[in-house]
C-alpha cells in the first residue's frame, strides 16, 4: 500500500448553526492493483473501473485504486508472484491460473459439470467456500474474493459436427487448464494457442475447433466467420474471476475501509454475473440474426460421458495427492448434490417450459 | 430522516509522526426504515439486517438505520404511503403489493412466464428497467431499487394431481396478485387467506391448493404434510423485493453515504438471491430425504397454454389503459426475446445435460 504522508482537507459541510464549518483531517489509502487483463478489456476489467469508482465515491476519495493492465505491468499470470510479494497491493486475475503452481487454487474459477454461478455463490457466501479458499490462499500471505462471474462458458468452436467420440480423438484444439486436461484424456490433441494468435490458427487449419468465453468476447473475435457449430458448455459452468490481496496491504486499512473494499468487490462480481449474461444476450441475438448459418450443439451423450468420468478421474487423482484437496473436491460435491436438485425443479423445470427459442 | 444535531467525536488514529491525535467532527444519519415483514423474519428480514450492518460499517457509524418491523408500524402494506409522507425515511417491501392502488408498480417485482432472476437484473442494470422504476414512483417522492429476489417460486401445494385444465375450474385456491387474476381468468376460484391461517385452511379443504415462496419458506409452515404435489412455478420466476426511500430523505445524505447505501443495497439484494438458492436447495433436500411421498409436477401442456394466454390478454388490457404500462411491457418482452435465447444455450442445455437429479 503507497501510503500517502499528506493529510487530505475536507471542508465538512454542517449543516446546523452551532457548526458551520470545520475541517477534517483523513489519511488517504492508495491501493495498487494489477490486472491480467490488457487496457479497456470489455467486462473482465469493467469490473475494476467499477470496483474503484464505488470505493473511491464512498470513502470521499479516502481509498483510492490505480489500476495497472498488463501492458504496464508485462506479467498477465504474475498476479499471484506479485500480489504475493506486495509489489502490488492487489490483483485481479483467475485462481486457475495459478494451477501449475499451486493444484488447490482451480477449484475456486470452477470445475467441469460443476455448479452454476448462482449455485457457487452459494458455496462461496453460505457454504464453505469463502474458508476453504483461505485455507489455499493464506500461508502466501494473501486474502481471496471472487470477482466476478461469466456463467456458462460455451463448450467451443467446431468446424466440423461432432457426432460421435471418435470425431474428438485426434481433433486440434484450443482449450486451457483443467478442460484440456480432460479433453487430452479421452484423446483430443489439445494445443495451447495465446488468444491474438487463435482466429488465424481456426482459420489455417492449425487447429480444428478452439474454446473462448462465450457470446460476449467471442463475437468479437470472429470465429463465428470461419467454423459453424457452437457447443454448449460442460467444462466451465461458472467461471468466477478472482481479487486476489496482500494480507499487509489489508491489514493497515482500518475496519471501516476494509468493509468498504469488501462490499464493493461483492457487489462488481455480482455485478459481472449480470453484464456478462446482459451481453451475451445481445451478442448471441446479433449472432443469430446476423449469421443464421451458425449452429447451436450439444456434445452427444457418449461424448458427456467420457468428458464426465475423465473430470471425475482426474478429481479423484487430486484428491488422493493431497488431504485439502480431497477437503475442497468432497465440500463442492456435498454441495453440488445439495442444490442441484433445487435448481432441476426450479429454473430447468422453468427454462423448459419456455415459449422462447 | 432523524438527524442527530450532535457530533460524532472520533479520534482519528493517524499513524505518521506529524498528525499523531486529532478530532474528526463528523455528522450522523440515522434512517428509520420499515419493512413489510415481521420481526426476525427469515431471508426478507436477514436482508435489512444485513443492509444495517454493511452501512454502519462502511460509515463508521456516520449512517446508521432503524428497523421497524411489522409488529412495530403495525401497516405491513401501508409501505407505500408512510415512506412517500416521509413517516418512514425508508422501507422494505414488495413493489407488486401496491398494484390496487398503482396498477405499474406490479412489474418491477415480477411477471408470469417473464424473466428470470439474473435476466431480470439484467434488465434492472443494463437495460430500462432502473429508469422505468423510476418514472414511475417518482411522482410518488421515491426512489426505489431492487430489495432482494427469490428465485424462481413454485406453483405450489395441491392435494390431487392436475392432469387437465377441467381439474383446474372451480378449484378453490390460495394465489394473491397478478398471478390470482390469471387463475381466475381460466377458472380456478382464487381465494386469498393471510398467511397465519394457510395451514389450517388448507388441512380443513376450506381451500384445495395454495401458493407460498418455495422450500425455504414453504417447509416451516409444513404444507408437504398435508398435501402431495408441489407443483413447478410460473407465475413469479424472480419474485424481487424493493427498497423505497423517501426522496427528500436521499436528497439530504451527503454523496459519499448516498453511495454507501446504494451499494449495500445492491449487495444485500444479490446476497439475498443466493442466500434463498442456498437455503432452498437445504430445504428441498430435507423435504425430499423426510417427506419421500411428496411429488414435484408441471402443470400439462394444455394448462400452461391457458396460463400464458391468460397472461398475455390480461398484460394487452394493461398496455390499452396505459401508455407507461405500454412502455413498461414493451421493455420487459424485448429484453426477455433477446436475452432468454442465451439463457436456453447456457444454462438451460447446461441443466438438462446434469445427472444429478
Amino acid at each position: 500500500m503507497k501510503l500517502r504522508s499528506t493529510l487530505m482537507a475536507a471542508a465538512a459541510l454542517l449543516s446546523f448553526s452551532f457548526a458551520s464549518s470545520s475541517t477534517i483531517a483523513q489519511e488517504t489509502y492508495t491501493l495498487t492493483l494489477a490486472e491480467t487483463w490488457g487496457p479497456n478489456y470489455p467486462i473482465l476489467g469493467d469490473t475494476n473501473r467499477s470496483l474503484k469508482a464505488m470505493v473511491e465515491k464512498m470513502s470521499k476519495g479516502r481509498l483510492q485504486i490505480r489500476i495497472d493492465s498488463s501492458n504496464r505491468h508485462k506479467a498477465p499470470f504474475g498476479i499471484f508472484d506479485m500480489v504475493k510479494a506486495g509489489q502490488y497491493d492487489m490483483g485481479h486475475t483467475a485462481s486457475y491460473y495459478y494451477k501449475g503452481k499451486l493444484p488447490n487454487t482451480m477449484f475456486f474459477t470452477t470445475v467441469p459439470f460443476g455448479m452454476t454461478a448462482p449455485e457457487q455463490y452459494g458455496w462461496f457466501y453460505f457454504g464453505d467456500g469463502m474458508d476453504l479458499a483461505q485455507k489455499v490462499y493464506e500461508p502466501h500471505n494473501m486474502l481471496s474474493f471472487p470477482g466476478g462471474n461469466t456463467g456458462v462458458q460455451m463448450g467451443g468452436w467446431f468446424r466440423e459436427e461432432i457426432k460421435s467420440i471418435e470425431d474428438l480423438q485426434g481433433l486440434k484444439m484450443r482449450t486451457p487448464g483443467f478442460a484440456g486436461e480432460v479433453m487430452s484424456d479421452i484423446g483430443v490433441a489439445v494445443t495451447n494457442i495465446p488468444p491474438g494468435e487463435m482466429y488465424t490458427a481456426l482459420e489455417r487449419g492449425t487447429i480444428d475447433a478452439l474454446e473462448w468465453v462465450g457470446p460476449a468476447l467471442d463475437l468479437p473475435m470472429g470465429f463465428h466467420r470461419i467454423s459453424k457449430f457452437y457447443y454448449g458448455g460442460w467444462q466451465e459452468p461458472s467461471a468466477e474471476l478472482q481479487w486476489l490481496i496482500n494480507e499487509d496491504s489489508w491489514n493497515k486499512l482500518p475496519e471501516d475501509l476494509q468493509e468498504t473494499l469488501r462490499v464493493a468487490m461483492r457487489t462488481a462480481a455480482y455485478d459481472m454475473y449480470i453484464q456478462t449474461t446482459h451481453m451475451s444476450g445481445e451478442a448471441w441475438s446479433r449472432m443469430q440474426e446476423e449469421h443464421p448459418d451458425v449452429e447451436f450443439r450439444t456434445f452427444p451423450d457418449e461424448v458427456m460421458d467420457a468428458l464426465r468420468a475423465s473430470t471425475e478421474k482426474l478429481l479423484a487423482e487430486m484428491a488422493e495427492k493431497d488431504p485439502l484437496s480431497r477437503e475442497i473436491i468432497e465440500s463442492q460435491a456435498e454441495y453440488l448434490q445439495k442444490v442441484r436438485p433445487w435448481t432441476n425443479i426450479a429454473d430447468r423445470a422453468y427454462l423448459n417450459n419456455s415459449t422462447i427459442e
